[in-house]
């Protein structure tokens, strides 16, 4: 899996740079090249690794790729703003709006989210039905009833400064990054014609932990390696998987759910090595 | 033209409406419901229109309709924000983020991009390659080489103090607000896969005639007409056309441009009277 991942990085690195270079020139597209550097691609990985499954090469899932990391991106720039989370780190450097200004994240995050559905309209991922399927399936992940209804969630949370319980902080991470990380997983199926629903499943399962995971990492983990400051939650006094389950019961929830997630993958046999990988990978970082 | 548009605004309405309703209930949603109420739905308009021009009946057009306003709204909810044009009052009444706040406005109009692009995937447009056709040109219209980068030059002209000359002014317009209009004009001919350049030479003469208007409305306009703050410009020392061309040189240039925008339909004949009403509409309108 992490020479698969390795394979992956620089590919669609280099899809979102064209992308981005065939933009006017000036802060605005400066700012977006910034935004998608960086990361661990686990999104693009999920992509190229459903595509893979289901026959397709790697020059029709890229563009793919890239769209989902650039649509990730976006959320991020725009999570990081003033307004929200107020971040001024991000994967070790500065985020957008600390760099530029915030008119210019507001604006970047805009354009990055158009720029995934252009990437989706790229002829190289398939046939028309195929890229309209994306298209929607991309529109139902990431707007107001996927991934920005887990971010308002989220908000709001914060806001009423009434903990969540753990029904709550599920639905609300299966908005904020499990509607992307589920379209990523089902985007090979979708780009096939192909039924969605073992990856849909393992996507489910393998979000959920990847959350908890984080939620670990926030209490346990180091400063330079997760690249953003670490102990937020806790200071927030914000309910997290951590402190609903105790640092042993997320523990074994994020192994239980790995594990569910690899038996999903039970139908794809032994081709679907790299995506079981991942699911152990995703409860093992350490960043 | 003014049946036809009294006749596209509750249609349009419904249609935004019943997409929005079908979101999870909360501020998000009601931030987003509250966005797309009120404003001419000239956009609307011309997609309705141009989409009749090429044989497509209403129920087809509608949601591509419903779209760009989504769009469009998206885009005043985020250039409404303090770090962009911190304006209050938008069609005479608070803003997203004053009624709200700012996370809700930077997460509706995040959650009204992404809408857009899901009301053009809706069955009822047209066949895949129809709908494809469209995804594309609004990725390109709105993004970081349309709309957005237009937006982008307006906030870094005004951040530099440097007045903009006549050029630039005019490609600075060409995307924030002319971009967007083209693709309006354009998607009947998209949606048919007939040839858009008639529409498009339209929409460019127009889109550049309306923005004259705009400006000429800062300086002459009625806050209770218009339901914005005027004066605005003059205000901040901002180039426009007015102060370019001075209010008679604008007046003429804005007269000349609609009458290339009514050349240019010659080839669609007694059918585009509505179209060409616009055109002279555009201005002649007090708000």
């Amino acid at each position: 899996m992490q020479a698969r991942l390795a394979e992956i990085r620089p590919l669609v690195e280099a899809e979102l740079n064209a992308a981005i270079d065939a933009l006017p020139a000036g802060d605005l597209s400066d700012a977006m090249r910034y935004a998608v550097q960086g990361g661990k691609r686990l999104r693009a990985f999920l992509v190229m690794e459903s595509a893979r499954l289901h026959g397709l090469d790697d020059d029709a899932s890229l563009p793919v790729a890239a769209a989902v990391e650039a649509l990730h991106a976006y959320s991020l720039v725009h999570d990081d703003l003033p307004a929200m989370d107020d971040d001024d780190l991000r994967r070790g450097q500065p985020t957008v709006h600390v760099k530029w200004t915030e008119a210019t994240a507001i604006l970047a995050g805009d354009a990055l989210q158009t720029l995934a559905f252009q990437l989706l309209a790229d002829p190289r991922v398939g046939d028309d039905a195929a890229r309209m399927r994306l298209v929607g399936s991309l529109a139902q992940a990431s707007g107001a009833a996927g991934m920005v209804w887990g971010q308002a969630l989220d908000i709001a949370a914060e806001t009423s400064g009434v903990p969540l319980d753990l029904d709550a902080i599920i639905r609300l991470q299966g908005g904020k990054t499990g509607a992307l990380i589920r379209f990523a997983a089902t985007a090979g199926p979708l780009m096939a014609g192909a039924d969605p629903a073992a990856l849909d499943d393992y996507a489910q399962a393998v979000g959920l932990a990847f959350q908890i995971a984080d939620d670990i990492l926030d209490v346990e983990g180091c400063e330079a390696a997760t690249g953003k400051r670490v102990g937020k939650d806790a200071d927030a006094n914000k309910a997290t998987f951590v402190s609903l389950l105790g640092l042993e019961g997320a523990r074994s929830e994020a192994r239980r759910l790995a594990d569910a997630g690899q038996d999903a993958l039970a139908g794809y046999g032994d081709a679907a090595g790299n995506l079981r990988d991942l699911a152990r990978f995703v409860i093992e970082r350490d960043s």
